[in-house]
């Protein structure tokens, strides 16, 4: 491999180094790492599989209400099964322990984390500990797509509306530890075939939406104008916040009617743009951990759509 | 809850503390929080469910070989499919990476990953990495048990004969990262009804067989001269060492000599004992990773079979 540091590789860099060689496996359809979930087909399912984590002084501090650590764990690793219009079954938990934590603590997290399952029908189903050096909590969550195929994020057409749901922006202060999960909106858009590419937005628009032009091997053109901005948010933190936890995803002309008709959830819906061929227009750098901001942007081009 | 300190609590309290008011889900079998792997019943087939985490300098430390870093990691949960008698399937990866890690030192852990994954037919589908005060590894693991039910610790019954496979103690030096597993001798046991309770020793037989006794309400008579050692490993080594990643199993009298004739392994297979009801032989304490030595011990009892 090539010498290089982390910040030079960024996350993505990263990930792709190292994963390049991973091994497949004959009768499990592995959408390959880089979507939001990888999916298996296990017994004539589509099964979704994803872990995720949160690292205390990361995505959490000492001032987070404990109970909210352990809703933000779960609700961050289900965001990803409804962007892939999946349910979620069952979720496995790794809890790091520092030295002197409280336990006290500790069970606030698990509350936190039980109620986020009861309310979404997941079943926690094994727990690992170990002494860490910081508190962290790994959740590995399986799901399935149940009466419609996985959506990818890579199955956009030129041509195909850009839509999100909700509003973007203003996610430090609370938002980040209490967003709304949109599993029923990623379901019902599954089955409905209404989306064509869907991804969460977690590191924010500016860095997911050209992930899922990327994956789609197009680009886009996005009006500005129509980012729709939680209140008080401006463009700027509509664009680069991260955490908004919405679903973003692309909709065949054909289907946009209908989708505006019979959309059944109070949840807002903004068409944003278009996705084309060729290049993309500018959008700041959206968060990504290790890339640093002032090297190379990632994306290109001019605003406008 | 009660206020109390981790050492008090001792893991196994902790968990069981943690997870005590855990959701479970119609339609999934959970075995509940504490065998070694979940399962779940899916699409009619048992997928087994399982969470696996190596901490730098706790389970390894900056001397180990980077590769045989990843190869612990995911052969530990590997071990964990092997004691239910599954098939493993995928795997997903989450990575915690200090500042300043070398991205040569992650890639050689990430090879050695890839070698047990490709040796034993995981697919490996997914990672994710984020910053962290120390390196680690979370490995979350999908098995599947096929032409067989999983074999649960709690299956043991009054008069089943104890046996474990290969030989115990002396694995700090090398062995607890270069382990062999023991998928086949798992799988074969399940298929051919020989196993009726069954666990890998991972904390050492002095801690996990009063785990498989208490899970299935038996207690052991155990002859510690009939307990295999490796070379030079004393007996109090060969009880209290751990990591030997060997399968301890009960078999039902009735198999025993059957067992003896058709076992097709090269891998040694030796009785140390009986289950029984009524009080266990008492065993110096395994290795708790959060229980004070010097607390009340797990097992009381007196030596002898």
């Amino acid at each position: 491999m090539k010498a290089g540091s982390l910040a030079q590789l960024g996350e993505k860099g990263l990930l792709r180094h190292l994963t390049s060689r991973w091994p497949t496996r004959g009768g499990i359809l592995s959408t390959g790492v880089g979507d939001d979930c990888a999916v298996l087909r296990v017994a004539g399912r589509d099964l979704l599989f994803k872990t995720d984590i949160v690292v205390e002084n990361a995505h959490f501090d000492h001032r987070t209400p404990p109970r909210l650590i352990g809703r933000k764990a779960l609700a961050r690793a289900l965001s990803d099964i409804a962007a892939m219009g999946g349910t979620p079954l069952a979720a496995v938990v790794t809890l790091g322990i520092p030295v002197g934590e409280s336990p006290r603590r500790l069970a606030a997290i698990y509350r936190g984390l039980e109620s986020v399952a009861r309310q979404h029908g997941v079943a926690l189903v094994g727990g690992e500990t170990t002494r860490a050096a910081q508190l962290f909590l790994n959740i590995a969550l399986l799901g399935e797509c149940r009466d419609s195929a996985p959506v990818l994020r890579s199955g956009a057409r030129a041509g195909d509306l850009i839509y999100v749901t909700g509003r973007l922006g203003g996610t430090q202060a609370r938002h980040h530890l209490i967003f709304t999960l949109r599993l029923a909106e990623g379901r019902w858009l599954a089955r409905n075939r209404c989306a064509t590419a869907m991804m969460d937005l977690s590191d924010g628009l500016g860095a997911d939406l050209p992930r899922l032009a990327e994956a789609s091997s197009l680009g886009f053109a996005l009006d500005p104008e129509a980012i729709p901005r939680r209140r008080g948010a401006t463009l700027t933190a509509a664009i680069n916040d991260g955490e908004d936890y919405e679903l973003l995803f692309t909709v065949p002309p054909a289907r946009a009617a209908w989708l505006k008709k019979k959309w059944p959830f109070a949840t807002p819906l903004h068409c944003m743009g278009i996705m084309r061929k060729g290049p993309s227009t500018a959008l700041a750098h959206g968060f990504d951990h290790f890339k640093q901001r002032r090297g190379r942007p990632g994306v290109r081009g001019t605003v406008g759509a």
